[in-house]
């Protein structure tokens, strides 16, 4: 055991895991060597046509073995149909021991609890996002989960620490050769950001789709050349699970409490000028701190340079308006993304390489001016807890909270003091996600908290003099005092998360639940 | 000394080049292992501008040392300035025993004759198109130049046998971070397609650029996590050299006959259907067969799916009009290609490996039905050379002959019996460019030959009673006949040329030609 850079006690070795190495800081480790390749392949005309007659056919093809690994993405979110049927193939082909390398899975995904328990899936590294996430909790799995941000996990495969062996990719558009879109077809996501680095790196690329048009279709987002095969099948998703109708700002007068202090911070700051740039994601209290922003930038007649991140109407919206000149996105969220990416040149689909990585040569999260994040935890050293919740099960994965938080100029985490009678701002996060060296403040139903490192920005507030300020043991000491005494989360030694810092690094690691007599 | 699979003595070692492996075959060599990897780096956001003040800073900061391999694209053609300004910073900076490894080098590039004579420029990979070419093949370089086809070069890249050091890029248009585009800008070209490759696998990337544009532009071709360096100057090349204002289809009457004949041989044979795909190029004769193709699908009501490769404005009509679905553009030729790729979603920008390299999962080539090619010479193998002169002289690069030759189901060469008093069918061509097996029919004045092989062809031909066929021995001795005895090449032992074939292995050299007395 050694206490890395976030003040975790981590072990030099996890079981299933491997090595440790330790978190440094958020930008102390620098890579050496050169990236890794995909297989080189000869391909020649005389097939013209990847398609094979099903799953079970392309999972031969594709030479997959038990022990490798596979890979998928998540854009179709809870409306995926294509990890659940390419696992139940794998079952029936005998395949035993495989690692899994999603990059999140939901909660449709609950039926691969029986291919874990019955030692087909042995492994999963990737976000883990409710019932999987419970089980693993529980001691469901004899390998750790490992947790990676949407910039760690190229970084991954990049440097060589996780090798895939076929990755399958789910197109909501594609040809006969392999071109890839998520523009569209019934299962359009939009941007297919998280299936670049798989398909760039993996040995084998099995594209499913249920849309399949004449050769070539235009836009691609994945070219034929890093696919080897292609699969029609009747559906590869649930539309309705896919994307959602709306994406809706937050009504809760206490959070548009707090959504209107985050804004009067951005707005206090020295970013909030011509070419500003922000990431809000789609939560209901970041969707509002956007919908503050953007009256105070028509009001001061401020344009935004770019929106990033996971895109929604609202930012669609804002590009329309002019009040930002692009869109940078990963993940399209509802139905207005999907539609302006296939149709708005200035919306642009960026890979999560270019997104997030930080062994690159220079991501975009780098160019961001302000982010808003949400946390289940945050504590006195300003570290953040996104993955366990209050009673320490690991239900939720990192997403981009890492990366952005490293990248950008202002990080916000905006959430209520408490939720129910749980306590968010705390002595110690029972799980660290991303350290308080890259967290410059939260906002709450109180006002604005610094950390005391930004005296930058404490000026700044203290000059706009609309801004509430309030500081983090006040605040730790308020939730004490109004949650009462919490007892602590019961658990086991035994690990059964590990959570990546973006590096590669082990910032912090999750335990197995007591089992409740 | 052995002979290899196109019928050429070739030593088993060159000086210069290294162990040969001999051409096996159109389709033999499989390659093992894994693609090449660039160079890992930590980019953070402590630097949000890549810009340095110049050239000489750039090259500084890449890194660039003695006998490293820098490496250039050709879309700025004949315009470039960029190639001969950083080799002229390299001079300065006292740099030498560089490999250049350019795609192609022009006229414009004549000034770099200077830096092999002193030693600035040790060895050149890449197309030598006239006054560089002229010198190698007088024995004015040490080491043998390395000519690779469009998809033999990202071949040799992502399979290690050349390792790019630094790559410099012109870029139309570029914004601080490092993204490109050949958009828009003074000395907008369009496709980018030739770069892909280099910034993907180089260690180090400058962006040369005289057009810098507000972070991020909009479309992007490069992506700022590839490039590590952006140098603005006054300008990166001549417009007027860069993009033709327009390529014409030939007015000559033997031309347009040939041109005829092979449009006949087209429609006669089984590819002239709905979905046709086809490449022709910017030279009079294949624009004179697109304009008849053209009439011919009006006329017969049939639409093609896709035009490849170099496009002219007469592929952008095409498109137009519906005659063909798309376009997919490695090299945009004239104005109105470079319009139309910066706005029509339909036109496809696609990277030299999607075109053509042969050990990816499947490039553009493989899909093609008709390419219509020129050489300098053909013979009695079918043979062609593309690369050498009539005086043996090693004047021109492959581009993409031996790639969409390989790929399409139809390669057609359309040329002229004699150029001036020069037979260009004959016993044996000087240089083998481009192997008979992946030939199938040449087109001159006095009709069709087919490649004997192609007895399917033949059978359509004669089943359409409209195309003249003539075989390859009467063309050949019709040639004979009317140029009269030849003088053979006269030649020294020492090789100054490697001709690859896509596949890495060698399937000819160029040799130094004699003094003349």
């Amino acid at each position: 055991m050694a206490v890395n850079a976030a003040g975790r006690d981590i072990p030099s070795s996890i079981p299933g895991y491997g090595e440790v190495r330790p978190y440094q800081g958020a930008f102390a480790r620098v890579p050496e060597g050169f990236r890794a390749g995909g297989r080189l392949k000869a391909v020649n005309g005389s097939c013209r046509d990847k398609r094979l007659k099903d799953i079970e056919a392309a999972i031969v093809a594709s030479g997959l073995k038990s022990g490798m690994t596979v890979s998928f993405h998540h854009h179709l979110r809870n409306g995926d149909y294509v990890v659940n049927r390419v696992m139940d193939a794998c079952a029936a082909l005998g395949i035993r021991d495989l690692t899994l390398f999603p990059t999140a899975l939901f909660g449709v995904h609950k039926k691969l609890i029986d291919h874990i328990k019955s030692g087909v899936i042995r492994r999963i590294m990737g976000s883990v996002n409710g019932p999987i996430g419970q089980l693993v909790s529980e001691g469901g799995m004899d390998a750790p989960v490992v947790l990676r941000s949407h910039g760690g996990r190229p970084r991954a495969v990049a440097a060589g620490d996780v090798h895939i062996d076929v990755a399958f990719v789910a197109a909501p558009c594609a040809d006969r050769y392999g071109n890839l879109s998520g523009a569209e077809g019934p299962g359009a996501c939009g941007s297919l950001g998280y299936t670049f680095t798989d398909a760039q790196y993996a040995d084998c690329v099995v594209a499913v789709t249920d849309h399949l048009r004449p050769y070539p279709i235009a836009p691609i987002s994945i070219p034929q050349y890093l696919v080897d095969y292609v699969v029609e099948v009747d559906s590869i998703g649930d539309p309705a699970g896919i994307v959602s109708g709306t994406t809706r700002v937050t009504r809760d007068p206490l959070r548009l409490l707090i959504s209107q202090y985050a804004s009067r911070l951005i707005e206090a700051s020295p970013y909030f000028v011509d070419g500003i740039s922000f990431q809000t994601g789609a939560g209901g209290i970041p969707l509002a701190v956007t919908a503050f922003m953007k009256e105070a930038m028509k009001k001061r007649g401020i344009k935004g340079s770019f929106g990033l991140g996971g895109i929604t109407g609202y930012f669609v919206d804002l590009l329309k308006e002019g009040l930002v000149e692009k869109l940078m996105d990963v993940q399209s969220f509802d139905l207005e993304a999907v539609k302006s990416i296939a149709t708005n040149p200035n919306h642009i689909e960026i890979s999560a390489d270019w997104y997030a990585n930080p062994w690159n040569g220079g991501a975009a999260v780098n160019m961001l001016d302000v982010v808003i994040l949400g946390a289940t935890e945050l504590d006195r050293n300003f570290h953040a807890n996104v993955n366990t919740e209050a009673d320490g099960a690991l239900l939720h994965g990192i997403g981009g909270h890492q990366d952005t938080a490293a990248g950008a100029k202002l990080t916000i985490i905006a959430q209520p003091l408490l939720r129910g009678r749980i306590p968010c701002v705390v002595d110690k996060v029972h799980s660290v996600t991303t350290p308080g060296e890259v967290v410059d403040a939260v906002v709450t139903e109180y006002g604005v908290t610094l950390n005391p490192r930004r005296t930058d920005l404490l000026e700044a507030c203290q000059a706009a003099g609309n801004v509430p300020l309030v500081s983090v043991d006040e605040l730790v000491d308020r939730a004490h005092r109004m949650a009462g005494p919490m007892d602590p989360v019961a658990q086991e030694e035994r690990i059964v998360g590990v959570v990546e810092w973006r590096d590669g690094t082990v910032i912090d690691v999750v335990r197995q639940l007591k089992q409740k007599a």
